[in-house]
């Protein structure tokens, strides 16, 4: 029996749990696994806006990966994935070097989907990775700390655009953020803005109503505006410009987040699957359409939901997990034996709104207050306790130590 | 007996420590004593290159004015001067308020000289302020930040003109903080450069060769690139051009900070006193030429050495002395007795290089290494003493606990 070449592309939420089940589950006879990550370190994409508004540095949500794998039987790449090469079976890597599979698990995440809304590529951040979260959070201060300088009121201004789950956690970060900020950099807090822009008439859909009124409350308490049922029409170097059926209105920023949006990872269209917003609709066993040897997961992948008739949202738990379910098929046909269809179960969800406030709805209970943020605890300390055990939790769980 | 108005401009060394003899050496009666400072802190300036560089915060470098002055005995304006008018005797304020003195003292420190040397004063920081120098340490940070997405090396040149004593003490703070961005931001630290370029042959102009070399060799063995004996010819977005007779060369940074030079505050010529590079000579009593209520003292001030025949160098050491020779002058004006003759001690200098070494003179005797580290601990510590007694100290002091 030869040994199967396991590779698998991205070490995110999907990435990192697929490998670890594998390397429980396989003998070192049934398959030699391959990690490939653009960065030595995995990180918790649902934490990264508070890295971005500064509230929590980005060392407290990424982990070295060799710290949670078994280097004795996963060969981790640090490279970044260029190219997916089907029918050769293969990987080509911007190193140059190229990797052969037997099978492929692509987990490569997603990226901001901008629809076509000008300027927002060139003058927004987004969300999405260590590096950025850093950026914004560093031309936040910065631009703060230039204030006394050129004292332009826009500097002061912190547009979010879209206000879905992150959108709405990042605002809440912002609202604990800004006293802060205003202490270290000598400026009056009422001066300082945080503006939250959507297209839809309200923020969180898909939320319960009472959530969303508790939500939308407790910021409109500490300040923020929200212009609900505005389209970002353009974003310019000195802000955004927003519309409401003909109405057109600017607002001056110097600092412009976009989180209204995410699509497939752009790489996964170009090797040749049928996307949508990037995405494949994989098979119920979570392989690819048309190619037995390539499981899809995570932001990268649509499954439906057959009890809804709707694709699963994407999120960290329904890829997580996937990745067990994905393990596990993986397993299956090394052995020979029949795939499992893959069923995830939405265990529920909650949102923060910083850290002394959050909302959510766990087993179908709606949640406020101090048992939705304590919650939001468990489930984040949970995530590293799958993920690196009890040592890991200690070292980067959310514990407030009297 | 009328009570005299006193009026004191800048809180700076010297305005703060004419403050704090006057409050002592004057009864309510004979004198009402107003401070006038744009912020409502006080600063070190000799410690400002920490703060830029990042290796301390500005609040270890400030206090709080109405912490220090006798609130009671002195009455603290926060608010900006524009204009001195001597022969109405009073004082035009930012905020549109008019104040009447019978004696004044002109404290208000120094400006960036730049020499006309063009794109200085629009492409380059300079070390002068607590807001200027934390706008120099954002600014590398989020230079630092955005790094990993822009991937330009000028990114990570930092580029100090000048290699008087504040030019060397700024590149001593960056050889010790460059290791720890680059940790905080993921950068390969043999990236970084750090440059140091000054027009003359060597560094720290007036102090002992063999301290020359010291230092010199200290920073050189830790990667500082030194271009000496050349000037910057013209300051762009992207760097500096240097030249060294007809051979010009550009450098290419995003962070200029200019340290090569300093003049007197430009309200001091303007308000009609004879200037050199901005700053009066003054009497020996410390009064400005034709106007016996005046008093100039600190980096506005020339006071000829008689010893030496040349005039005492900028310097806090001198301008603290100063003060406490003006407060006792203007005390004896108020009695009407004869005015002293001011004569500063020149004590010694030590120079840091970082928070682990340091070169200096002290009452005649060079030292390097910890005893000038910890002599130049004792000096900034015993500045506190003097400012704000031992509670302040305990505060604000250089301490390793252990």
């Amino acid at each position: 029996m030869k040994t199967a070449e396991i590779l698998i592309l991205g070490a995110g939420y999907g990435g990192i749990m697929t490998t670890l089940h594998l390397q429980k589950l396989l003998s070192i006879q049934e398959g030699r696994i391959t990690l490939v990550n653009k960065h030595r370190y995995h990180y918790q994409t649902t934490l990264l806006h508070e890295n971005a508004a500064g509230t929590a540095h980005q060392d407290n949500n990424r982990v070295n990966i060799d710290e949670v794998i078994d280097t004795k039987r996963v060969n981790f790449v640090q490279d970044e994935v260029c190219e997916i090469q089907t029918a050769e079976k293969r990987v080509l890597l911007k190193s140059g070097k190229t990797l052969l599979y037997d099978y492929l698990v692509v987990a490569l995440g997603f990226e901001p989907a901008t629809f076509g809304i000008p300027g927002l590529k060139e003058h927004s951040f987004s969300i999405r990775s260590i590096n950025e979260a850093r950026k914004i959070r560093e031309h936040i201060q910065c631009t703060f700390a230039r204030y006394h300088h050129e004292k332009r009121d826009e500097m002061l201004a912190l547009v979010v655009g879209g206000a879905g789950f992150t959108g709405i956690e990042f605002v809440g970060e912002l609202v604990e953020r800004v006293p802060v900020l205003c202490k270290e950099y000598d400026i009056d807090p009422s001066k300082v803005r945080i503006i939250n822009i959507e297209a839809g008439q309200t923020i969180l859909p898909g939320f319960a109503p009472e959530l969303v009124n508790y939500a939308y409350n407790y910021l409109k308490n500490r300040g923020v505006e929200f212009y609900l049922g505005r389209m970002i029409k353009t974003c310019t170097p000195d802000g955004v410009i927003i519309a409401q059926g003909d109405d057109e209105e600017e607002i001056k920023a110097d600092t412009v987040v976009w989180t209204g949006g995410v699509q497939g990872n752009s790489l996964v269209g170009q090797c040749g699957f049928p996307t949508a917003r990037g995405r494949v609709e994989v098979r119920k066993d979570l392989r690819a359409p048309h190619d037995d040897h390539i499981f899809v997961i995570g932001d990268c992948a649509v499954l439906y939901d057959e009890q809804t008739g709707r694709p699963y949202p994407p999120s960290a738990q329904i890829t997580i997990q996937q990745a067990e379910g994905c393990a596990e098929n993986i397993k299956a046909l090394l052995k020979g034996q029949p795939l499992k269809e893959i069923k995830p179960e939405f265990k529920g969800t909650v949102a923060s709104l910083g850290s002394e406030e959050a909302i959510g709805i766990v087993f179908g209970k709606i949640i406020v207050g101090t048992k939705a943020v304590i919650m939001k605890k468990i489930i984040d300390n949970r995530y590293l306790y799958m993920l690196g055990g009890f040592n890991l939790l200690l070292k980067k769980g959310k514990f407030k130590l009297f």
